[in-house]
């Protein structure tokens, strides 16, 4: 008997991407056919909260999931920018993205904009997510904490130190009160 | 004699729209004779601030003038977006509604913006403003306080209850901080 | 027995609102509740295809239908503006108009957009689309044909005269290539 | 001895995604480590020169890919929106997409924007680009013919043939004129 | 006795500044304290109408009107963007330049959309305008007819020849129909 | 032996224009041929942190450097609006400007943004830093602290008394919180 055909969506800003949501992702393909990876606030990079470019979160993802022999084939990533009218937020991300039948979310926020859509939600069943969060690691990086290494894939560790991630984290925090651009949002 | 044919425009985000709105309603059409309501932010939906799209709003508005016997063709809804070059404001605005020779507000702000137009202003007698505001109305539907039901039009909490609106904004407040929108303005 | 409540939606750009309009929007309120009419690409204006503003539309339709003697609490009048993303057209409609059941349109490419849609979609029966439209109507305008006179409602042909419609008109379409944007759209 | 990491990107707005373009990737992959795949135009959708999304042209994009057993751990798919300010295309497509060191492109204009930037350029060498081009491949589709069929992949046949592409492509041709969109771009 | 201070504006899009521009600018102060040029367009660069960047045309004209001895201090450039909402093109352009009371336009779009707006309008008298004109100038250098050289001043023809001008047009034009972008207008 | 020509560029909001920044244009001149001085979030007037209008910082900036005699054939003046995809916004003001080869900031966040960019950074001596600043001089406006007008050149005193900028202030930073506008970003 073959299994159903099932798609599943994950959301992320993936500010970086770290081993919560590796370890989310074997999840997810272990329950379904394939995982379409969408990166929110792709429009944005180098502030304070989105210190990383669309590309280099792209690369991050890519590079991670081949070394952890995960198959490609079954990976999509797509990036959605910011809109206000959060209303359209689910037709629009269906504009971007190939079709799917799971929106694996933990997050509120999320669950109310689909309460009145045709989509499966389920529940990630996160590791530690005190530890592995973007917001904890990027306070790790600016604050050259060591720590941060143990929170991310190698592949995201070696692009992280290339770039040089942590002074550029600690870069944005200090200097965006200072710079022409401390009105604007983080 | 025939009296002066007077329009009058009132702008506000009517998030919800309550009985404070609805007396000054009445309290402008006794004065003029026909009212331009004006739906700010109109792009803004399920965010803490903005929880109700622009078409619930309109509703709202709606609803409540027929219910309480308002002549609606004495009534204009129109939605105005946000925009940052605030100059502008007032010719932006022009394009989107009919012509009015009166601008009902006790802004200062938006008197600011008005200072050098052709457009006369006028002071709106609020009734207990403490009471009757959005912002206060929205505190109490998070609250799930029902004090909420006294401060709006009976066709308006009807939409509310319809709509959830006490869960939603309940799940924007607490959801925001954690959904990956949390780096937005609210 | 209860009829059923029926909300019906119409778009248009209503450029201007001429009397086929009037005349689909009384048939409309023969067989639904309520109209909402969605004045589309409110953006634009002063161009040789949108040459009236949002708010001057919007003044059209409301005087023509009090005129008309159509009842206005059954009719709201809702602004859209242009997105290349056609995917999330509807989606955005709905967020800024009041919840419709009913979509009349004879547009192919409406239809397109709404085939997977939970929406009624209805065939206007339009009378003699050759003269009552608006492309012929601002043809009749530029070229100072009074024609134009009798395919407008009375308050459409005030507002009109009073806005010098017919040398906006013309005005735009002999200056627009000579223009510092004629390298833009019509 | 190891030979050097080759990064290629390919840009295209893939309506549809077609065997040259198959061809092509192939070709890339043969002389370069990986593959990104930029689709342009991404915003735009259901308009005659762009009639389907981004979502589903990466899904063309991925399933006519893995049909051809062409390792898709080699391969990135990127959207890019359009801008008129085209002095900053580079540096936009730079920030969404994961570093490459080459650029393969037989476009004039293209290699135009590229001329003081630090990037290598390659000919492709495009097999019978009369036939092979969406240009040709929508008009065939219009017109209901099925020759279609054989300028694609056969995954991309599927897709067409699954969402109606030739009737989405023959409506939106026929309709555009009708539209209230016709004073758009097509 | 004291002549009155006149500050007068003048918009174009300088696609390229030519000596009818430098002409009209010199008659402009002979009548008035200072001028204020107005780049139209400013977003737009690389495209067959619009080949020059905002950066390229503010320094021909800089350079221009420094070798023809005008005094830069009467002189101010500013930027402006394309937007289709034309009714506040005025409000938007004031929100942008210093104050002026006087604008210089022959232009019958413009004086349309300055109708009821307080600010003195006066008649340019062009030189030779058939010759003297951006559309006839980018015309001979797509052709690489060097009669160009003729039209413009000198600083500007230096300045294109260092730039390639002459085959970045005939680039743009040729390639424009086979990028991309051919979907997109000119 | 001739020196080399070295044209230097100063971005600021300029919200206002001080004697800091004066004092910095003098000394950026002395040791280069010209200066170019970029006015950022030039989108955003009338809010508490961008209280005056591009325009209004033209020529506060304009009247202050021909009062202080400094050569207006060596200043240009660049409008720049923000924008979220910092990576791009070097390539997005070399649209604008004229070619300049070195940039005078202080400023960590955009030194972060130049790293791999082809530009010759200097460190700008400015003077008393914690007086001559923006955010201290609209602080005093607000104040209605007269220590403002011993900051500012004499120019800009007079213009900022004639738009009654020290009430304007006021007014915003009072009004914002009660206005339509609180939720937005200040």
């Amino acid at each position: 008997m073959r299994k159903k055909y099932l798609s599943a969506a994950l959301i992320g800003r993936f500010q970086p991407f770290h081993l919560g949501h590796l370890e989310f992702i074997r999840q997810i393909l272990s329950e379904n056919s394939e995982v379409i990876l969408i990166i929110g606030s792709s429009q944005a990079n180098f502030t304070p909260h989105n210190p990383f470019t669309a590309g280099e979160r792209t690369r991050m993802i890519k590079d991670s999931l081949i070394d952890s022999k995960i198959p490609m084939e079954k990976v999509t990533i797509i990036h959605i920018m910011d809109d206000e009218n959060n209303y359209r937020w689910f037709s629009n991300l269906k504009s971007f993205a190939p079709p799917f039948n799971v929106l694996y979310t933990g997050n509120v926020f999320i669950k109310l904009l689909l309460e009145n859509e045709q989509i499966l939600l389920r529940e990630p069943k996160f590791i530690r997510k005190e530890l592995y969060n973007g917001s904890n690691i990027r306070k790790l990086l600016a604050a050259n904490d060591p720590q941060w290494k143990n929170l991310v894939p190698n592949a995201v560790k070696k692009i992280i130190l290339e770039l040089n991630g942590s002074e550029r984290i600690r870069k944005l925090r200090t200097s965006w009160e200072d710079s022409p651009f401390r009105h604007l949002k983080e």
